[in-house]
């Protein structure tokens, strides 16, 4: 059985020695590790492949009796994650998930798309995923909310995975994901924040454009960055044409940052993410 | 003899069969000919290079009958450009240009370097390349300004280069050299605007950093941009490590860049560049 | 209307003015323009989008009288080109292409699928385009290629997509459709021609992989090149793992290859592109 | 005191805690660790950088009894490598690493500059570097190499740079400094290999050109690949506009890899290098 430890404390000397020590104590090959310390702020970052029969509430226990006494530890299971798509009407984001999670390319289940338009809808069911329309029209936010946390409070949800969804959320509905939403942001962030980005950089006349996909927090296009892509653009490109080029860098963005999620291979610290 | 014309206007129906009457009337060759239509503003762009045997006033009059009456034409020589470089402490961007231009691969001649600092003077000199030191210190804005221009006024310079100088300076005297000065920061602008753009970078996060060649206007960092690229960074890497990282790009930014303006293949319209 | 006019010849002074001039005739506006000369081998390339009534034989009649003897013009409308696509068992090129079709972001008509094996045929039917199964096994390459052919030819095809087909077609078959087959080779030619091309990379221990877009000729990898995209790899990489990274950049640069193609702006000349 | 430790050997359940338990009973600080297992080859590579006052003989000792009994360890001290760079006409790659040298941003000493002609001799000895002109001319190749031999063996040589030298070494000469002699070939190998890269490039139609920094070994560029870069070019460019623009891209290549040479961080295995 495969497993993902995940450990974050603060640095100490022998840290290493003794973490493996207990994972060589509990019987467990390591099939690959790796750490990353931040000199700066003193923080220890490990994340190790266990081979093995693993006691999980064992583990824990051995590690908790050497780890300092403030630390974050947790053990992966090799289970595929569930998640939920929200979307709105671009397709571009929706199609890459989709055909990956249909030919098994995705490490997660899509359990269903929520759409606060319904252009597709009917692409989603094709696939036999349920597809919900939730329109935000003539409804307050609160209640627009609701509806939608009703929604996906049915399913048992790892990430909800904003995939060009294009309201904005509140933290009434946001707190209840804490890194556990990533939205897809069609720009270099934090260059171009907000509403049409491809407006913004075509007026700016920025040479590159890209797209970072970001856990989200309270703050609009302010959550940890994952992952980041550019591509050059020049002076002959309209906003409609920056938008088209820019698709396929925003759905590969997505894409791969989800694959890091989903591989539990991601850290959260201070709003930034430690990728091991 | 090779020139090479460049002519922005309106655009008009016909526009191009008209000015290559003109070029042929004065039977010249067009060697390479480049057009750009911004379709949004009905602007008309065209860098053509000519080869031939060149009256500049007739062929300019006859250009200006056949063209709306707003325009701006120009005709440039092969003649080598005169520059300026403004140094602070930072050493790439002056090695960089002045290794181009000891082995005769910058189409341009460095006339000089200034420095607030005198940490590059006696590698400056070894050139043969006169090495000015105007310290900022204990002095007003105006005051050091002056002697900077001062400096400047007594070579015949068409570009000045900011390799890497950390002063901001004043409309008083970008105004002297409107579209004449051109930038490196060590930034994808409009990220990280201003001071420490690294410890910007680094603070949010970012998964890519870069380096931005900009003419210089009135707005610190807000002049129109000639050319980006970026490097992919991640967590591991400290302020100190991504600066440095950093160098190798805006040092080939500014080169290119740089090339790109003394090549003549630069317009600047509505705080954009339109590369030919 | 719009049209798009392409017209290859040796070079000539005053060509340009020659072929707007009968553009402007034909009261015909030129909307966009992009010309290349080959300085070396003294061929002159156009690509003109029109915008206008236009009288085909008419146009062609008068750019032939004032163009070289021999030279190759053509007009194209806008008219949707209709394309089938060759696959194997591979997925993730097929979803690409046919995500888009189905979102009208391909500016093509998917008529059909033709597989040598039958994993994707339930998901082409799924989108309501025929899958054709031709088995290429228990028969020699004659039939398999006659059946091949007989199947495709019962469409009215511009263009064959090779999307991660992995069978090598004679001259028999590819003589049928001469610069209008489009193969994507899962890396950076001329490097790793052939079979098994990440284990290749893998085995020489590259830094970087990538995809190329050509279309077929006469000889295994080596038609024209259309686009080529790299990304960088590491020592850490299994060759699966190259492999499903390569994926990503395969069908973006399939995609993009197609879209030049569809969009009329490649010209192939000895061997090589050019894309206008 | 910094140094850094180098391990590898076969993988063997439980190695990292008993290194990093050797590395504790000699009181010495793990700063920072990188561990990567190949498990196609059951290889295990370690890279630590450690902290403290460290007996070089016994901590060799003891890491040997707890490691397999074929193994490969060294450690490293702090002190700068001495480099001698080989050259021919071409001068980016010196000014480069002359540049870096010179402002003390290169971690190595450049003893000496040897070229086969006289070209650079003059901006070398700029630098207080001696310049040895070698030529190649009306000699054997035996001869020619062994006044090469004698010229670098009168310094302290770590690493021998082919900083753009255009000249084959044979293995009587290369068999001297395996692993220990880095090249810069303008290409993305295993593509174009040997003579005019570049022109090989213009006329297969490539759409990206690279370079590659290898070890040399006894197989004219088929040494261990430290790192590439490629740059897109199109069909626009000469052979030698291609070529201009390539030295932007050789000179960094060639920078970035010997910097991960100097700093320690390569292994060689199987003709491929692991960077950790």
């Amino acid at each position: 059985m495969k497993h993902t430890l995940l450990i974050h404390c603060a640095d100490q000397v022998g840290l290493i020695h003794k973490i493996t020590g207990v994972i060589a104590a509990h019987h467990l090959n390591i099939t690959a590790n790796n750490e990353f310390v931040d000199a700066t702020d003193n923080r220890f970052f490990m994340r190790s492949q266990l081979d093995g029969d693993l006691n999980k509430e064992s583990l824990m226990n051995d590690l908790k009796k050497i780890l300092p006494a403030v630390h974050e530890v947790s053990i992966k299971s090799t289970k595929k994650k569930n998640i939920v798509l929200f979307v709105t009407k671009e397709d571009h984001c929706l199609t890459e998930l989709m055909s990956r999670f249909y030919f098994n390319n995705l490490n997660a289940t899509i359990l269903a798309v929520v759409g606060n338009h319904e252009h597709l809808a009917a692409y989603t069911t094709m696939f036999n995923v349920p597809f919900h329309y939730i329109s935000h029209e003539n409804k307050t936010k609160e209640v627009y909310e609701a509806e939608m946390l009703a929604c996906v409070q049915q399913y048992d949800v790892d990430y909800i995975v904003l995939a060009k969804y294009m309201r904005i959320l509140s933290a009434q509905f946001t707190n209840h994901y804490n890194n556990k939403m990533i939205n897809i942001h069609h720009s270099f962030l934090p260059a171009f924040k907000g509403a049409n980005p491809y407006r913004q950089a075509y007026e700016r006349g920025v040479k590159i454009i890209g797209a970072t996909a970001h856990f989200v927090n309270q703050e609009l296009d302010e959550g940890p960055i994952i992952y980041q892509e550019v591509i050059p653009v020049d002076h002959s490109l309209s906003v409609a044409q920056m938008s088209a080029a820019g698709k396929d860098v925003e759905k590969i963005v997505l894409a791969k940052a989800l694959q890091f999620v989903l591989d539990d291979r991601v850290f959260v610290y201070k709003n930034k993410t430690i990728l091991l």
